[in-house]
């Protein structure tokens, strides 16, 4: 099915997608960052935004390291990014697509042993591209561990044979600058940065390595965490990367939902599947195009709302496949009628908003924005 | 982004899905629902599984009555059934839409008095495809209410030059058959039906007019909510239909998730984000390439589950966006390496078995699953 849908009479919802948001963001990381540089993270079609849109606009911007989280998602990426421009593959090589990575000119981060002897078995190609060397500093999901590191260290794996362009480990708790785990994760990357330094960045070849520890929240984390190179994602597309701070990053998209009916309904009429709402009061309603296939969490019941005219209106029942209620009873009946629209997303009511709503974070609204939308996209680059 | 990948060496994860599962389904559902007709739908792209896929093999095994929730989803699945099978748009005609549904042989379901109003003013064209009508029996979501609809029998709507194909309403609480809400939908559907039928279905035209009110799980609420014609969706995918009983139907799905990394952890080691899981015991993970942007609920931390050569393997730390950690100590290590799969979904650990784990409805597991699977259909009619 075709992703992007042109007609907004038969739309049911409308995404508004907004690039020259997303590039003042990442121009504010940068700055924050500089003089480190800093990529974009553009993995899981950047964060459900459209990869395709996104990241040649922040490549216009002058973005020149792109993050993906699989080979799939860099092949995609790769006609659209002219070299210089560099794309690496976060999960790195699976068992028989290395070569798959130098066809397409996609550094890989080797995470673990057999990624590193695979790689280096075609390291020596003159068409491989340089690699990344992913250290685990406490997350325990990608990366080498201590004693693969060491191992690695001593030549046992092959590791000479490789052209490095970078250093990277990845923090767990970076939104929560006091939590002890950040300091400790920092200490271990300094630690094996140096060591890394000692043996694999002599050559000339390696010289331009990068060392790159912090993602959105890391940036925030202050100067010591920046290195040479910064890998925001997240705070990209709008999520505050310091929860408990406001918010410097600017909303990327608008979500609005088309109604599809609005009915009168009395007290005691049961509303949804499940009847599992009761109307306290005599009132109104409006049935929304917008439910739980189009991402719009099932998790939202009963804590959800839209907008109308900038005034809240609440969820009510069950979000269903294709369909939300919301109670519409204190508004002005002139605006709630058959395709106008509600807003369920925007500036004011963010990602972290819905999300705190829903029960998740403000990545997973984003990641599951759903294809039933009509996009639209805003901005310079589109 | 292309929603089939071919490629399995670079997959990080796999999602099988059998058509033949579906037909099986859809002729168990058929069974128990004749002398009715059995419909299916395939709204939502089939509840994720593919409409493109799951239709044509559908009506190959004789359905010859599709549902679909927008005019988008039915313009898109028009060209892939010949006529005479016949497609319903559950949404009805969002305003200035109604052409859109006469040029592309769509049924509009109409919801409103306002749908109708627009229906009526294209119904006299000679290509106008006949209508339903959706009587609200206490969901209160879509559907005419009782007084619109008591206005609409006094012909104050232009419901006289609709053709119609269909009365229908939509039951709240099918799925707990001791709810006092069926008998009390089903008995305004009939008062209704009596109603319509005295009003709309005297000419000839009007007379293959098909009434419908069971779902799902309303098939199994027995012979007097079949009516003329049963709507299954859910039951199709392998959602049981009664969740008080043993599940009837076939897993339509199989999802398996490659590891791509393995490594050994002491007691104490934080792992992934928050740090929100130590390591009780010193033990073996596995990463595995699948996370809440393919749809694997972050709300399945930390209850969700992986099985390997048939055994359960606990998820441990929360999923993050591409990948999710998996506590293998308990596997044997020659089952556990980089590229080899874990199944997330099967015939025993069904999209039901995970909605409960994640806090949801396995009707929301099927619509979430992501697009970053590579998709193989199996079945005679793939």
């Amino acid at each position: 099915m075709s992703l992007i849908f042109e007609t907004p009479a038969r739309a049911g919802a409308v995404l508004e997608i907004d690039l020259d948001a997303i590039v003042r963001n990442w121009r504010l990381l940068a700055r924050r960052a500089a003089p480190a540089a800093c990529a974009a993270v553009v993995k899981a079609d950047a964060y459900g935004l459209g990869a395709a849109k996104v990241a040649p606009a922040l490549a216009k911007a002058g973005c020149r390291f792109f993050f993906v989280a699989t080979l799939d998602e860099g092949i995609l990426l790769r006609p659209l990014l002219a070299e210089p421009v560099e794309i690496a593959v976060l999960n790195g090589p699976l068992p028989g697509s290395a070569e798959e990575f130098a066809a397409h000119r996609l550094l890989p981060v080797l995470n673990d042993p057999g990624q590193i002897e695979d790689w280096a078995r075609i390291a020596s190609c003159e068409a491989a591209p340089p690699a990344l060397l992913h250290l685990d500093t406490g997350m325990a999901r990608l990366g080498l561990c201590e004693p693969e590191f060491a191992s690695f260290l001593e030549g046992g794996r092959g590791g000479n044979a490789i052209l490095w362009r970078g250093f990277m480990s990845h923090l767990a708790c970076a939104e929560d600058p006091r939590h002890p785990q950040n300091a400790l994760q920092r200490c271990r990357f300094l630690d094996g940065l140096r060591r890394f330094g000692a043996v694999c960045t002599g050559s000339d070849a390696s010289r331009d390595s990068l060392a790159s520890l912090a993602a959105s929240s890391g940036i925030f984390l202050g100067r010591d965490y920046h290195f040479d190179l910064v890998r925001p994602g997240a705070a990209l597309y709008g999520v505050n990367p310091q929860p408990q701070h406001p918010n410097p990053m600017r909303q990327a998209v608008r979500l609005r939902g088309k109604i599809v009916q609005v009915r009168e309904v009395d007290r005691g009429q049961a509303v949804g599947y499940g009847a599992a709402h009761l109307m306290a009061h005599q009132g109104r309603l409006a049935t929304v195009a917008v439910g739980y296939a189009d991402g719009w969490p099932r998790s939202m019941s009963p804590r959800g709302l839209a907008k109308i005219g900038g005034k809240r209106v609440p969820l009510i029942g069950r979000v269903s496949m294709d369909l939300t209620i919301f109670d519409v009873s204190a508004i002005d009946p002139a605006l709630v009628r058959p395709g106008a629209f509600v807003d369920l997303l925007d500036e004011e009511y963010g990602v972290d908003q819905a999300a705190a709503d829903a029960g998740t974070i403000g990545y997973e609204i984003l990641t599951a924005l759903g294809r039933r939308y009509h996009r639209v996209y805003h901005g310079e680059a589109s």
